[in-house]
């Protein structure tokens, strides 16, 4: 940018949807996005749930020409299947695991083997540096009763403090990522009111797509119906946000999302739609101030709102970790009546009796399975507790500094 | 600072080993900490291993009139045991908890359970903003055969990048803490050369302590002496550590540690000595510029010798990797084995002879009992190998930027 002030950004974000052997039509369609995504020539592309390395290695293979730059974030014991392409050098990245994501036994969500992670990289176009997230939340299951929405604010705070305190340097700053909220929750309205970042979709001068830029769609062909029944038009839960912060500003020109079907073929590129946008980042005379736009007249009542929230998971959790400790307590007294038990029987106390050995034997296995379970879940539970009072602190600590602001 | 372009800013560090039922005369230690430092009245305190709630709310309520400002950082299943008074208002914290931290089958060992981590406090003081981290890494249990150190250095690493990514926009950054290595470790050198920060003890002025700044040392009557054997003057592994960003400078006009006994009494604060150091800020005319403190001219080679020791590390953890998934599977081919035979003596087959019972379901227990332990950790190593892989190409990439530079 030293001749021209003015910089026109193309991002292309996307929820891949690409899990080796559960996911339909995994390899066409990262053949697919691959495909797109060279033809189209972005200038920065942020994909999520690329779980496989292998699925990584193709697409920057396929991809180096046009992306010469791109960073594949590993975590967790599957991954965080977040990956970035770019055709401005990445000059360093950064991974922040949240610290809570979910309960390794609830196998069927798979959350928590995830690594659910916010990716950090640090590229530099014309000198401006941009800092894009590419992040992924905690997947809504149930949204009646959501036993996650705890994890997911405390994940959405987490979210906002990284990016207030790795982006006060930077010129400006990009999030894309499938959120796992609607607009209007809870958690969207903090980390935007926290952050100062603005929605894409809402600022955007044009926009082309699907209705309410949603892209959880019943068009398309990927997406279990049946969850999308309350909502006919589908939901947003997939984002593009951004601001400048110091001398800089940026405009959201142009927002588009693909409408059930990859561009000039009949199958989507995911379950989720690409949202794709093209920001105009202009340097200006004068640095506005490192302003990090915690402004928002509403955002002591959506701190509150969302502490709130939180304090309810935390007695949830507070229960939970109480009964797992009262379990292994007494799986620990069966054990021991057990111990009791035999040493009698060997003393020959009960001599005249047959000893039942296999009924006793299978007692005490099951007695040490349960144990072992509940000491492992009451550890895994004192640590959700212990998160979520950390949370909680920070939020009264927010609320203190946004009420002691004249 | 509006008049005086000067601060002298005194910090005081502790590795307090204050955990409950274990840690020898530790209330008494409290108090006594808790006395010195009403009474000397630094301008911040960095404390480590306060595993007890109750005892940082004791410290608290006893320094609440002369360090009105303070942090605890919840963590882990234990806790994170870092806090911080302040004489200074504490704007915002943050906590990293490091992607690797030892087993949590090594119970001996526990740092798995304390969930090791590094908190930021961002205080603020006549407008000189102080981010300063209190951090703790793995214990270093045996330095001949040190099977922690890829997870050290993987923490040394870590640590490095969120102090880079976070202190863009502090004028001096500072960093207190029980840092578990030597100051000629490559970890030390490591964090040093990839932040810039600079050794308080390196660049004192006036130094009053033990002899080479040690701060595990035979003297104290706490200390394991034969841990000690080979280094009859002590170890130093606590560190103040501290660097000036933007149109500031900072020196350190006097550090001093304590002796083995608090001062004026026969008892030591804890295991450690604590690190005291006043520190001399001040303004600047002009900005010194975003120095980042890369310019160390032996730091590919430090970045290198790490990277090396993250690659043995890595292929140690492969191994474990492997070695648990192949006994989770023989585990799982005993069952089936059992199922057979089990489905077998149901149909009749082997009418003629007695089923054993009793050693049929002691043995499916213990192959149930050994694919679940071997299941788990082969989940475990798998993630290990993730976060070593994901660190090795970061430094890969942080090596080629180096070498790039001109």
């Amino acid at each position: 940018m030293e001749g021209d002030p003015t910089l026109r950004l193309r991002v292309f974000n996307l929820n891949c949807w690409a899990i080796r052997y559960l996911s339909k039509r995994r390899q066409e369609r990262v053949r697919l996005i691959g495909d797109t995504l060279r033809r189209e020539g972005f200038d920065l592309v942020l994909l999520q749930e690329v779980w496989s390395e292998q699925d990584y290695s193709d697409l920057k293979a396929k991809l180096g020409g046009c992306y010469p730059f791109s960073h594949y974030f590993r975590s967790g014991v599957i991954g965080s299947g977040l990956c970035v392409f770019s055709r401005f050098p990445i000059l360093d990245t950064l991974l922040y695991q949240y610290s809570l994501n979910g309960y390794p036994y609830m196998l069927q969500h798979g959350d928590w083997f995830c690594g659910k992670s916010v990716g950090l990289v640090l590229a530099w176009g014309f000198t401006i540096s941009l800092p894009p997230g590419s992040c992924q939340l905690h997947a809504e299951y149930c949204r009646e009763k959501d036993a996650y929405l705890p994890h997911r604010l405390v994940q959405a705070w987490e979210l906002a403090q990284f990016i207030r305190h790795t982006s006060k340097a930077a010129d400006v700053v990009l999030l894309g990522g499938d959120l796992n909220m609607h607009p209007e929750d809870v958690g969207i309205r903090l980390l935007r009111g926290w952050t100062g970042l603005r929605d894409a979709f809402a600022e955007a001068t044009r926009f082309e797509g699907c209705e309410d830029g949603c892209t959880l769609i019943p068009n398309n062909c990927f997406t279990v119906k049946t969850e999308l029944l309350p909502f006919p038009l589908g939901i947003r839960i997939d984002y593009i946000l951004y601001k400048a912060i110091s001398s800089f500003t940026v405009k959201c020109e142009e927002l588009k999302t693909t409408m059930g079907t990859a561009p000039g073929t009949d199958i989507p590129f995911s379950d989720h739609e690409a949202v794709m946008a093209t920001l105009h980042i202009q340097r200006q005379g004068r640095a506005a101030g490192a302003n990090l736009g915690t402004a928002e007249p509403m955002l002591p009542d959506v701190v509150t709102e969302a502490r709130t929230e939180v304090g309810v998971g935390l007695r949830a959790a507070q229960r939970q970790r109480y009964s797992t400790g009262r379990m292994a307590v007494l799986a620990l007294l069966l054990l021991l009546l057990q111990a009791v038990a035999a040493l009698g029987a060997l003393a020959g106390l009960a001599a005249g009796q047959p000893f039942p050995k296999l009924s006793f034997s299978l007692l005490a296995f099951l007695a040490i399975g349960v144990l072992l379970l509940a000491t492992g879940l009451h550890l895994f539970h004192t640590m959700e507790v212990k998160m979520l009072q950390g949370t909680e602190e920070q939020m009264r600590m927010a609320l203190r500094a946004l009420q002691e602001r004249p």
